[in-house]
């Protein structure tokens, strides 16, 4: 007979049902999976044998998703800050990743950056970048869900010479991993202006064959949208969906600049959103329309995007900003409530990856992938409502524990399994190396030390 | 003779001169004052017989400065969260405040908020609030530095009947606490439109006479402005211009809704002004021109407001939010570099409170206010530039240890002095029977909790 496990916290914030908090109830796990949510004396009277765990004074909810993330750019973390974007892309990040992206580079940064994120309470991300493989081995060494990116530009990098090489390099790499549960992949179509109409066809295609998600930078800028239609005469959404790409399987990443008619052909087609707040602000993009959004009915997750563009890995703090930005944005304080960004930060994200039968809420049957976050410190008291306190007041800190189809993964931000942990101390003992690198390729650029 | 200290961190961040980052270097710290900033060699041949305290993978910078808060509504903390302005106001903050507010309160809720502000890097605050003696006494006992204010309304509360009260009580706090070197007071008439011309020029005429500063929420919602256009056909701004108010001891709190005109004025008259951006977007307010701020040559302050309105009592968390926004607000990538944010944090702040000899920077002469951030978790991974780490990526998670006047008054999020941990146990206690009674005062509203 398998092992049962009852974790008994203060609180549990399952997400489904919507706007939920349950006092004093538990929840038992079994194979990985979540068997029941129910007050904590009844669960004990059900598993009389089971191994029971109390939080006291912690909250229990599903483990973040982040829905947008470029793993390996951790190694480029505050390469390039307080730029424009173009010199930020010409000057910094497109040199140092001509110069440095590798498998070792994308495997090192990763394991850095799902560390970061697991620690923090997210148990699953959608990464896009180059060397899905390198990826793909660093989530599993880690030990985190990852929806991995099979990227495709139509122009030549040092990862693949044209969009056929990128996206047999992709799909070499999905069957490589195809038994892997906790992987998944997705095609990762770069930008529409930087992927043409027969290339996004041919994913289109791939995609629905491999029965997989698509995501792509959609309408990240103004300029973005004013350069397509001097160029083609379309929005950038309209183009997708005049190319069929618009569906359920659909991640438009960013969307900063969508109109009501780009929400409008998004909604109709049941495509998904990743917003990414702190990237849109970083790189004065903008602010993406999200009381809009949840007026017009289109599903949401909320991502970090890559760490030369955060830096902060971390969705607490991305959540934060996405309903303190909702609402300033807005001018109505109500907009994305606190129980609706954490349903976009889980279950929106889930839904958007076609993953909302396995995670993203804590119900029966569901994997128990989870975080507890303590609201029991002093900068956490008193306790009005815990939904509240874990999108206003909860930073990483109050992180107590994460779980991953219900092994415990990470404890007060530090990794638990073993061997994850010793494979983040081997990349650690790397870093050096990778900064030496970087400088190298930055040198020529003002040195940041000032000398008395 | 005096003991020296060292302090070895990796990086200085001494904020004066501007924009400046010390690697290797150290600072000497004798009498709770700055003695020197060094490379690490010549301040050991300088000192030999110093104390030494390394701090490796440490960078090292002036404490922060929290310009505005109303420190004892930590006691309401996320009493009232996603919620419009008015009904913030009518339904939640004040009942509450009519039926709590009392020295015990205000001294229990502004420990509780000083301990958590100190813990998190923050050195001394600009407090807003009723019960000024209960304030002073409570951050006397966190001991972090505080400029008292004086609050003056034109309207009767249960701690003052009407203006002549607030402003004889205000004073009595002053003078009964005079000789204390960490506190300061200022007056704070809380608005434009809850404080007449007459108490306004009556205030700013007692604080000329004892030369302290007047801080005055102005301009924080559009509405304010327009109902102060239909009422007196001046704009706030202007008013307090007419009234003589404008000159180099006003803070001006929020300006949310500052227009060139105003700016120009504050600018002319040498204002300050507190900039809260969380609580500003939180409430729905906007977002403050910092980026016209900057260029206009406005200096400005970063402050967290209570945390009925923002949660996090947080400095790095709000100075993140200012650079971010700022930049995202404007379209320009470079609006309020990490080092701008910084120096907007600690120095602009110190200036505002007209305390600008004393702290603010990391100075020979100046007091040794000052934070220790850990730059070298995993999370932090690798550092190019110390300044963007301090601001983009790092998070009271990574505080490592504060000190005020040179003595060391927290470590990794908990307070070193046992007088001060005492007196924060002692409330905690106590946070149980707040909670009940605003709860009580709120029933009737919806419960959070969801019952199977």
């Amino acid at each position: 007979m398998a092992l049962t496990t009852l974790l008994l916290p203060d609180w549990i914030i399952p997400v489904e049902p919507a706007g939920t908090v349950l006092a004093g109830h538990g929840i038992a796990i079994r194979d990985g999976r979540i068997l029941a949510i129910a007050p904590h004396d009844d669960l004990r009277q059900r598993h009389p044998d089971a191994d029971i765990r109390h939080l006291p004074g912690r909250v229990l909810l599903p483990g973040f998703v982040n829905l947008h993330t470029h793993a390996a750019m951790s190694l480029l973390r505050g390469a390039g800050d307080d730029l424009p974007l173009m010199t930020w892309l010409n000057d910094r990040i497109w040199p140092l990743e001509s110069r440095l992206v590798s498998p070792d580079f994308v495997h090192d940064g990763s394991v850095l950056a799902f560390a970061e994120m697991l620690a923090g309470g997210t148990t699953c991300c959608a990464d896009m970048y180059f060397h899905p493989d390198a990826v793909a081995r660093a989530a599993l060494a880690i030990g985190l869900r990852c929806v991995v990116g099979m990227t495709v530009i139509d122009f030549p990098t040092p990862y693949a010479a044209n969009a056929d090489a990128y996206i047999q390099q992709g799909l070499a790499a999905q069957s490589d991993f195809r038994g892997e549960a906790s992987l998944g992949f997705m095609f990762a179509p770069h930008a529409p202006y930087t992927v043409g109409d027969d290339t996004l066809r041919r994913i289109d295609m791939l995609a629905e064959e491999l029965d997989v998600p698509i995501a792509i930078h959609l309408q990240e800028t103004a300029q973005e949208v004013s350069d397509a239609l001097a160029q083609t005469g379309l929005r950038p959404t309209a183009r997708l969906a005049r190319l069929g790409l618009l569906s359920p399987r659909l991640i438009a990443v960013h969307g900063v600049h969508l109109d009501a008619s780009d929400i409008a052909m998004l909604v109709a087609r049941g495509a998904h959103l990743a917003h990414c707040p702190a990237s849109n602000l970083k790189l004065a993009s903008g602010i993406a329309p999200v009381a809009q959004l949840l007026r017009d009915g289109l599903n949401f997750g909320v991502g970090t995007d890559g760490a030369a563009s955060n830096n902060r890995l971390d969705m607490l703090s991305e959540l934060r900003l996405a309903a303190l930005l909702a609402k300033g944005a807005s001018g109505d304080a109500a907009a994305l409530s606190a129980h609706q960004a954490l349903h976009a930060a889980t279950l929106g994200g889930a839904c958007a990856l076609g993953w909302q039968d396995r995670i993203g809420s804590l119900v029966a049957g569901k994997q128990a992938d989870m975080v507890a976050i303590r609201l029991d410190a002093a900068h956490q008291l008193p306790v009005f409502d815990p939904a509240s306190h874990v999108v206003y007041t909860a930073g990483r800190e109050d992180v107590d524990q994460v779980w991953v189809a219900g092994e415990s993964v990470a404890k007060k931000l530090q990794l638990t399994k073993i061997s994850a942990r010793m494979e983040l101390e081997r990349i650690l003992s790397r870093i050096p190396q990778w900064h030496t690198l970087a400088v190298g390729v930055l040198s020529g650029t003002k040195p940041y030390v000032s000398k008395e």
